[in-house]
């Protein structure tokens, strides 16, 4: 007998057939022997049409009132999945956040859960009661209902398999697991049976959409064990995001991520002169843009450098606004943007014990004749700006190059 | 400066450009110098939805979740109005039930308001601030979400109201007001400026859909003034439901109204014996068929009578199955069932002092050749069951009998 939390995204119950579906999904765990909790989300489309509503009224709105809105959704779900399961017979009852409750910040709309009571959900649940949770949702302090931000539907699950002690928390969505890289990008992407919590954030972080950040940081701070599985092929084996100690066989280099969401700004000539860095990510910062990879050259005459780095394409052309408006104090020549540009990514905790992960990559790289045109690092991963016309070659090379094609 | 309840149904909050008018009509009030809390329905169309979702998935539903998938459409609306609000300029909060708190008893699907805090709000109002309100809701004593019916809105308008001691409580609907009897069959009709209570109680249970019949119950018992307005020509004047004393110039007869919701059961030879109607309409109640005019004959003969009755015709096939089944205990020789019947009332407080009004109505009915089928009467109305074919014309004939018609 384990004690699982089992979390349906937007699709899985988009309609109420697929409702009744994941209903069975649930009471075949509850028959074999499992304690077990379901967090789920809006019908798939009702979330957005309730941002709609909101943004047709107020496009600089309220965010209480936003979140007193949008937070029906899971609410519909919640009580149609415990009508579903009562149907056949599992005895289960629906759950809001303010009854549990889920206790969060007061930060509405992407709030954060401080606290959750689950003395009386367990005691139900040891009794034989299928508690359904509306995720995504919460009550502030101020006794006012809170969400969490898009995709925070996974990290109510986690929340509450950590609050309950669960043996595993399964995702399901629309994918059937975590692969190597992008399968419709490379076909001979293998599905993974296990990763870690850290590769799986880097993944997450670096654009593989499975899972959303915050809920691999949260599993991985409270030792959740996250399964990611499809609701629509339930008996195909999915990924487990678990601790490292629990992988026997590490592979060198577990995935490739990319992410088409960057973009290149270079500052030409800038002076070279200690604190200008601070100087030119201040006004950046202030206007709430977060700089990625960033890559200051040696200055051939200690006089004069250039720097390179990247933010979010869609804070591109506010980046330069801000940067241009500022260039006599900040000192720079010229300014160059490139929104051509892709980040691929390698990824791997044997990268720690290993070396020349790194090397690998230039040459596969410089093999196809692809330029570089920034790198980063960190302990677990490599990551490369490239032209965005080689996302696919590079994908396809690097999968090749580190071994990790399907037979 | 008055205190005042405002109202809104589906049809007034059915799309954003109507929640943003019915911002509109909120201002006014505030803008007059008012104390403005407001009570709205879910857009129409969007409980019907709900309910539909509940029932695809479970006909004979838990009332709990029911209650929990159906509140969410109210809850959608006050953070919609309460952003419509504030964009123009309107300091205003959504309250849901269980944040007032609303408390009702634990009857799902059906509560009764127990009791509401208005300390909070109170404070709020007197600070300028509007409270925007959930109708139909309430939490119940094991704190899930109860809700109060359909049209259930009206009722806890009235509670907000009597909590507050408003000094009026505005429903705004899609019709101008009470009218003597209905415009879409006697077009001379006329609006009423003011009705009492007893009334328009009389006019809710009987048919005329303006109001439901608890919210008119509950505003005669704590003598909240309820004025029946419209949303889409809010400059008209209404018609003020209001205390007997409040209306100077009273009408013999205030209004005519019919019901095609009954149907009628004879029941031939029943012996005459003490008794004999508890035992008929024993098995009735418990089968929980409400039964509405009764007509017992004198007996020829002392030993056998016919009795006549009336139930809600959507009752009439299981009540006759349940007598069918008695028959031989009930002791009756045959069994008339007759659904092609209408209702017809004439109402009017001033009956209390004035003999004559029921005369009136059977000549004016004799005249057209109309038959009285069953008769019966309380202090302050007269209803005769007649065949439906004959509905328009009745009315058509009261009302120019007693002087209702407009100029």
């Amino acid at each position: 007998m384990a004690r699982i939390v089992m979390k349906f995204g937007g699709t899985s119950v988009g309609d109420i057939e697929r409702i009744k579906n994941v209903a069975q999904l649930v009471k075949k765990e509850v028959d074999a022997g499992n304690e077990v909790a379901v967090v789920v989300s809006a019908m798939s489309g009702e979330t957005n049409k309730l941002v709609d509503y909101c943004r047709q009224i107020a496009p600089l709105h309220d965010a209480r009132e936003y979140d007193a809105v949008v937070a029906t959704g899971e609410q519909v779900t919640i009580g149609l999945l415990a009508l579903a399961l009562q149907e056949i017979g599992c005895n289960a009852r629906s759950w809001c956040g303010w009854q549990i409750p889920i206790r969060t910040d007061g930060a509405h709309s992407k709030a954060r859960i401080m606290e959750i009571d689950t003395e009386l959900m367990l005691e139900r649940m040891a009794q034989g009661q299928v508690p359904v949770i509306a995720g995504f949702q919460g009550i502030g302090p101020d006794n006012r209902i809170t969400t969490l931000g898009r995709g925070g539907s996974d990290t109510s699950a986690v929340a509450m398999a950590a609050a309950l002690h669960a043996d595993r928390c399964d995702i399901y969505t629309d994918v059937d697991g975590v692969y190597t890289t992008d399968p419709r990008i490379v076909p001979k992407a293998k599905k993974l049976q296990k990763i870690t919590y850290e590769e799986m954030l880097e993944s997450a972080s670096l654009g593989a959409k499975v899972l959303q950040t915050r809920s691999v940081e949260m599993a991985m701070k409270h030792r959740v064990r996250l399964q990611v599985r499809s609701t629509f092929a339930p008996d195909t084996p999915g990924t487990l995001v678990c601790d490292e100690d629990e992988i026997v066989e590490k592979e060198l280099v577990s995935g490739i991520a990319y992410s088409r969401d960057e973009a290149k700004i270079t500052l030409v000539k800038v002076s070279d002169r200690p604190g200008v860095a601070a100087s030119i990510f201040g006004p950046l910062t202030d206007g709430n843009i977060n700089v990625d990879m960033i890559v200051q050259n040696v200055s051939d005459d200690g006089k004069a450098t250039d720097l390179t780095f990247t933010v979010a394409k869609g804070d591109l052309q506010r980046g330069v606004k801000l940067l241009e408006e500022n260039k006599e104090s900040l000192g720079f020549q010229d300014l160059i943007a490139d929104a051509n540009v892709v980040k691929i990514s390698v990824i791997g905790v044997g990268m720690r014990s290993h070396a020349g992960v790194a090397q690998t990559m230039f040459k596969a790289l410089a093999d196809k004749g692809i330029n570089i045109q920034v790198i980063s690092t960190s302990e677990i991963k490599v990551s490369v700006l490239i032209a965005e016309e080689y996302t696919e070659l590079a994908l396809r090379a690097l999968h090749t190059a580190y071994g990790l094609d399907a037979a």
